[in-house]
């Protein structure tokens, strides 16, 4: 069972780590653009070549080191039908290295396009009897916005061909308090109800590791909603993003485990792959691959040494 | 201005009428989809080269009568690439014969990510100079789960290229109430907060119309909700999905307009695309563009009428 093989893979690891594929054109290096500008020009396919590439080296220095990648597709689709494709391959890429995949999608509609979105990232979409996988996803990000219909296809699809999601519970962001810390008639605020719900969701997908497929998103940069969230929510995984560029820290994430020092896998986007770019890592030959790698051990012996 | 245009088209046109193009494979005829199978296989390339043929010729019979079109990209989506370029070509077709398009993607996440989003669909992407244009939207539909600081990229590129926003507020969909309905400590529901946040940040977009490039979604299926909402929210055009197959009627939307009977625009998917396969507009030749056409008529004589 997939939340089963992620809890194992990051004891074994000792990494609950995901390494986010966040392609940022500045933070591509620049004979690597200059190659593939070349070749396809200054282009959506000339940069999507580029950001493959990066992405095919990162995954190859950091495969061995942890359980997960976390590509974003958003800064793919801002390269069209080149940024998806490229975004595709590097789901698959990163499948073929052993790797599970979280794709951060963070979708959300109303049931039956909810279907097309789930058909597209983690099921298979029906073409009149032959049968088409877009993608092969393991996990994906959607939004809970609009309630429990618009989650349950997924939650089918999850249980039909064992994968995974992540829903918005506490976001990382500052103005995630907007929405979600409104406090409820009850005293509760909104995120409180939403991690009860997601809860729930996931009550039919736990596995003997005693974690749900259906996790939840909490944000690294809320120690103290994270702590309760665990309470709420003692089966729910947490994909944790905020560590790092926007300041969450290892010591803020003790709160959010188990017992047995579990419950949490913690993002690192331009913190990994941007790393060859900060004086701490910066090296004669510019290797990203190489710095990625010593971002991830330091990521690693970071959160051993304060979770 | 953006907001102006679509008032006007609507005054003009006596039709406050988005036509959804949400293609589903047994909405398609069936002589459409042969003779593309027969080309391009019963694959992704084969369905979506009948639903942009489909689409085509919807657009050809409808675009006389009704303001706006809105593509749901889920649906498309469940067809990867080939899904993707049909989306495109489909937005790209509705502009040049002279309709708004709404694009229908439902996306939010944290300011970096959202700003490539915004570059997808309504601004641009900027490879180191050299500028691109990946669609041609006017509105998106986005999900403000995340806040103020997952909207703001957004709103900028709405001001720097006259673009606009329907962001979800209380959606159509039964489960809406999970987190919508919520009673918040000052005892309105989460959708007034979220309303009265979409109508403040639209406050720099209103133009000589009264309202803002920023919109709202607001289901035909709350009625009531939708009248508390149009006092909250004087400045902010509705959105409204749900009439027809999901149960809106269009005495229910009354409540909805403000003084001069304006405020609103009403999407059909179904009702309008899928007519052909309903016994009131069925015909000898299975014309699903004529039916197309006159359930638009129909759908307008309704709202006149009842509105």
């Amino acid at each position: 069972m997939l939340i089963n093989r992620l809890v194992e893979r990051i004891k074994t690891l000792g990494a609950p780590i995901v390494v986010g594929l966040d392609p940022r054109i500045n933070e591509l290096p620049q004979h690597l653009k200059e190659e593939c500008y070349a070749k396809l020009g200054k282009s959506p396919e000339g940069i999507t070549a580029a950001i493959l590439a990066f992405n095919k080296a990162i995954i190859d220095n950091i495969c061995d080191l942890v359980p997960a990648v976390k590509p974003q597709i958003a800064l793919y689709e801002q390269f069209g039908v080149a940024g998806l494709m490229c975004y595709l391959q590097t789901v698959q890429y990163a499948k073929e290295k052993g790797l599970i995949v979280i794709g951060d999608i963070k979708r959300g509609d109303i049931a039956s396009t909810a279907q097309g979105y789930s058909n597209a990232f983690i099921g298979e979409t029906d073409i009149e009897g032959q049968r088409v996988a877009v993608s092969n996803h393991d996990f994906i990000t959607v939004n809970p916005y609009m309630g429990y219909d618009s989650i349950e296809p997924y939650l089918a699809d999850c249980k039909q061909y064992d994968k995974g999601l992540f829903v918005l519970v506490k976001t990382s962001n500052p103005s995630s308090k907007d929405i979600q810390d409104l406090q409820t008639a009850d005293g509760r605020p909104v995120y409180a109800h939403v991690g009860q719900m997601v809860s729930q969701w996931g009550e039919g997908l736990i596995g003997s590791s005693g974690f749900s497929n259906i996790g939840a998103v909490v944000g690294a940069t809320h120690p103290s909603q994270g702590q309760e969230l665990r309470k709420l929510m003692p089966h729910t995984f947490f994909l944790v993003p905020g560590y790092g560029a926007q300041g969450g820290k290892a010591t803020d994430l003790g709160g959010m485990l188990n017992n047995d020092g579990l419950g949490i896998i913690v993002n690192s986007s331009r913190g990994i792959t941007g790393a060859y770019q900060s004086a701490k890592y910066k090296t004669d030959d510019n290797d990203f691959a190489k710095a990625a790698r010593q971002a991830v051990l330091d990521m690693k012996a970071d959160l051993e040494a304060n979770l």
